[in-house]
């Protein structure tokens, strides 16, 4: 992995992907104590960062590879992501998800023009479902994160922070990065490596699923005890990447936990102030802007909104916030 | 009024105004049968279009002028594009409000440097009470859409559209413009004749505040039954205006007008689908692309979200739609 990587799939996704723009607001800035700026990839194309990633790794492949088809695991943004991604190559792409996955996740994508093979996530062994699949149609698989193609793809979104903030004279800043698996952190961590070295990229998870921040301290790949069961669920992995968490250890500063009652707080406040709908686990960085000051560095910080795939009745929860 | 005052405005914008994208969603194609390109205004500065304008007048006036000061008539976006504006250039700032208008909009106004003086709509003459103040202290007037500055302000969206349908390979096409006085429509409209002329600008209103559509028919300024009373009251206005009116009988199209559910099924769209938050008048052109194709032409059609500052409860109202 590194930079020639990270370029090489900004030029696939030129033409094709958002290049979202760095947003700013008084009120926010008043909250934090220092100026805050949002980079919105809930406005990104399927409405997560993940497009860019689903579409670096598929433009990657070659013709008769693409021609056979993808599949992805997933019953959320990569799946959308991956699935637009596909359609825009006319690759075939079946994507495999749990049967009591909300149907409109199914829906969206289906109507990316992907087949959506349902399992039981009591009864199936989703691994073998996968593979059987795969092996029979000759489908390439399409990982969430441990995919360097993937990381390079999240990298573009550190490539137009770095450019932006640049351009605003921001050369010191927390970078923060809502974070999963780390495919996001550690594509734009190694993006500002190269371009921006006084942008410090941090990971924010949310409370219970911590498992990078931990990971970031002790050296090495700690699990979380409980993989379901937040609000936060867009951004739940199991413990951080092969591939992603080197990269994290060598270039992440310590990461950020933030409670899911701050995440609503910071859709509220990103409903009222920028006029933006995120989902709950994009909307952690932006929280750890708002209100872990105290754990921050420099006069500006710079976050992320990874994601804004909400169903209306989540979304009515942070309302209460902003009606208070 | 021409293009030279709007490509002025532009200049006297560029690197204070954020030049807004067109968004679109396959998603949205699908329901309105065409290609949509979204102009999301509610991600300006202050959360509308109203800041272009608000900017455009107060940067155009002379040092001296402008030393003494501004005000603006507003419980709304013009209020706050005037008072962030002003804000920006050190000039003082008077907003003459109804006691009785929501507090979230008084304080908002109020975080933008303003001063708000309060009046009782009932037994307090508006107009004698600025006047008074304005003689008092100097201060200039800017009025929300009969300002020739205001109209060259508002139509840099026009410049912006002209040259982003360019690049996207549109040359004909509706735009739908959310329309209250016609600030907005007149100032798009005469960008997009000098820079666009495939482009047909059409004015877009509520249900019951038709004024432009009917006056666009009867060829002269007819006036609404009520001023009040509508979801919409972000664009309500009581008739077009002296200097809009003619701007838009010589280059408008037709007006459509939409159903307040209509208004709040868009906002539940854009909420979904493009993750953006709308007020209930922003989102009457999107209502108008998605619901009346009827009466609309070709395969692409344009349309402006002029604002996003709506309260959370009635906010609310239109998720209701979103999970339906």
């Amino acid at each position: 992995m590194n930079i020639d990587m990270i370029t090489a799939a900004a030029d696939r996704l030129k033409g094709h992907v958002r290049h979202t723009p760095l947003l700013t607001s008084p009120a926010l800035d008043a909250i934090a104590g220092r100026r805050v700026l949002v980079k919105p990839e809930n406005l990104q194309h399927t409405g997560s960062f993940k497009f860019r990633g689903g579409w670096s790794a598929i433009s990657a492949l070659p013709p008769e590879t693409l021609a056979k088809g993808v599949f992805a695991y997933s019953s959320g943004n990569h799946a959308q992501g991956v699935a637009m991604a596909a359609q825009s190559h006319n690759a075939p792409c079946v994507i495999l998800m749990p049967a009591d996955a909300p149907a409109s996740k199914i829906a969206a994508t289906k109507a990316l023009g992907a087949e959506v093979v349902t399992y039981d996530r009591a009864t199936d062994d989703r691994d073998a479902i996968g593979t059987a699949i795969a092996a029979e149609r000759g489908l390439t698989l399409i990982k969430p994160f441990d995919n360097p193609q993937v990381i390079a793809g999240q990298g573009t979104v550190g490539l137009e922070i770095a450019a932006d903030a640049a351009a605003l004279g921001v050369t010191e800043a927390d970078v923060l990065i809502c974070c999963g698996g780390g495919g996001l952190a550690s594509g734009i961590a190694l993006a500002l490596e190269a371009r921006a070295p006084g942008l410090r990229p941090r990971p924010v998870e949310p409370e219970g699923f911590d498992d990078v921040t931990r990971s970031l301290v002790s050296g090495q790949r700690e699990r979380n005890a409980r993989t379901s069961g937040s609000l936060c669920d867009a951004i739940i992995s199991p413990s951080p990447g092969e591939l992603t968490f080197p990269i994290m250890s060598r270039l992440c500063g310590p990461g950020i936990v933030v409670s899911e009652d701050e995440a609503l707080q910071a859709m509220a406040l990103a409903f009222e102030h920028l006029k933006l709908v995120a989902e709950p686990g994009g909307a952690v960085a932006l929280a750890a802007a708002l209100f872990h000051a105290e754990e921050l560095t420099g006069d500006t910080v710079i976050c992320t909104i990874s994601g804004g795939n909400v169903d209306a009745e989540v979304f009515q929860k942070s309302l209460i916030h902003a009606a208070q």
